[in-house]
């Protein structure tokens, strides 16, 4: 027996697997095209699945997706043993596992990984887990060495639900800086020096976020659509493409013609054009 | 005669007179609509923009849109001094307005206000300034009344390109922002947590703005493109919409399609579908 089993060798199954290892633990391997183990030490390869599950009562999944997941715990006899599956995945996919693998006997964690994998190990990688809470409890040091960890409670989706919510803040925020690193090109400014600007700014500005989004705003919609016709021109006068500044103008002008806030347009997926 | 005039009185126009009148200065000002000067103390307000500018040598402008600014200007002798023009606008119309004000005999320096009207007058409120240097300089004890100031160059442009890219960024972080909550709107976790969660979360992954855009990540695009289907699932499951996480994913399919970076393909306005 070893103290945990990784299953999946991408890069972030790699990467949990070292930081295990590097915490003192005996760790099993298994990846479906064999070989991935080679740059780890200090490692047992399992050839099957199945042979690498049945090594520990903890089993860590992180694989492509949960069809991935599905196949792999069709052939891994799951009594007796904790499930903690960080695959990136939906909360009803997080739910549904859970059942599937309670119904089998196990118990299940579901986690989300907010790092990318030459982070794990380090405080500033954070995990968010939520599902099994006496599981988590049970294996919470030997998780606390892939980072910070984040218990979120007891439905097993609800990891998976903030986890693609701040993937998709992160995303929304990258548009709006590549759209400026664009505009600014040909700027005089160093782009080193925008960069710092930029950083600065969103820190500055991010801290509204912890208001309501539906909050009365003193720069008010009407106000801010003023400011669009000129980012709109400025782009098309510095050749840059409008993709990641269009969205936003549009549901503003939606707010405005019907009174409605966006944080609310937006919560009503029937009405979408 | 006054220190300084300040022509348009909006919020953002009140502000800044109410903040030279902080800080010790004489502060003439008008407005088109008259009436507006009554919640500031000690302020001479004129019938006119001409007298208001004829009363002293530093005039700040502050009005909705450049339309506007040369309606004022055609009534204005700006001869032997120094307009601040602070209306948000494009790089273009700073750049013409410069030209249009020292052909009549007059300095000019561009402004952009990275703050909203509360903000006016603290070190949280940056003003950007690019045009005559002379002139901000002669004038940079006055306008750092308003605010941290930053001189970007002599092209009178600079700072409403800088303007508008700053602003475009928040844009893009604030859709993404607006989705997560509106994503985890039925969610356990309290919504004030999940927003301290972002702010954490948006102030580790937006230290990688400093990197340029164009090099290499370590999350490829290919792998980020496996997330989105789980985005788009998750939100529909929701019931949100997908109009501020769709742009990111076209833009990222087709990085994938044309092996071209986003941030390239960004700066090629002509290739726009």
């Amino acid at each position: 027996m070893t103290d945990v089993t990784v299953l999946g060798l991408g890069l972030m199954g790699q990467a949990l697997a070292k930081a295990l290892v590097t915490g003192g633990l005996g760790v099993t391997v298994w990846n479906r095209t064999p070989g991935r183990a080679a740059d780890l030490n200090d490692v047992n390869e399992s050839a099957t699945a199945a042979s690498a599950a049945a090594a520990s009562d903890l089993v860590v999944v992180c694989v492509l997706d949960y069809a991935v997941v599905t196949e792999i715990l069709d052939k891994v006899d799951v009594s007796g043993r904790t499930i903690v599956n960080l695959t990136n995945g939906t909360p009803r996919q997080a739910r549904e596992t859970a059942a599937r693998v309670e119904k089998a006997g196990g118990v299940y964690v579901d986690g989300g990984i907010m790092a990318i994998p030459p982070m794990i190990g380090q405080p500033a990688a954070t995990v968010l887990y939520s599902g099994d809470a006496d599981a988590y409890d049970r294996h919470a040091t030997t998780l606390s060495l892939l980072g910070r960890s984040r218990f979120l409670g007891t439905d097993p989706g609800e990891a998976a639900l903030v986890d693609l919510a701040l993937l998709s803040a992160m995303y929304g925020m990258f548009g709006g800086v590549w759209h400026a690193f664009a505009l600014t090109a040909k700027a005089n400014l160093p782009r080193q020096e925008f960069a710092g600007m930029l950083v600065e700014w969103l820190t500055a500005t991010h801290a509204m976020v912890s208001r309501p989004p539906d909050a009365e705003v003193v720069a008010s919609a009407e106000m801010q659509l003023a400011v669009y016709p000129n980012l709109f021109d400025a782009s098309r006068d510095e050749g840059v493409r409008l993709d990641f500044v269009r969205p936003m103008y549009e549901m503003m002008k939606e707010e405005v013609a019907t009174g409605r806030p966006i944080a609310e347009l937006l919560r009503n997926a029937d009405e979408q054009t």
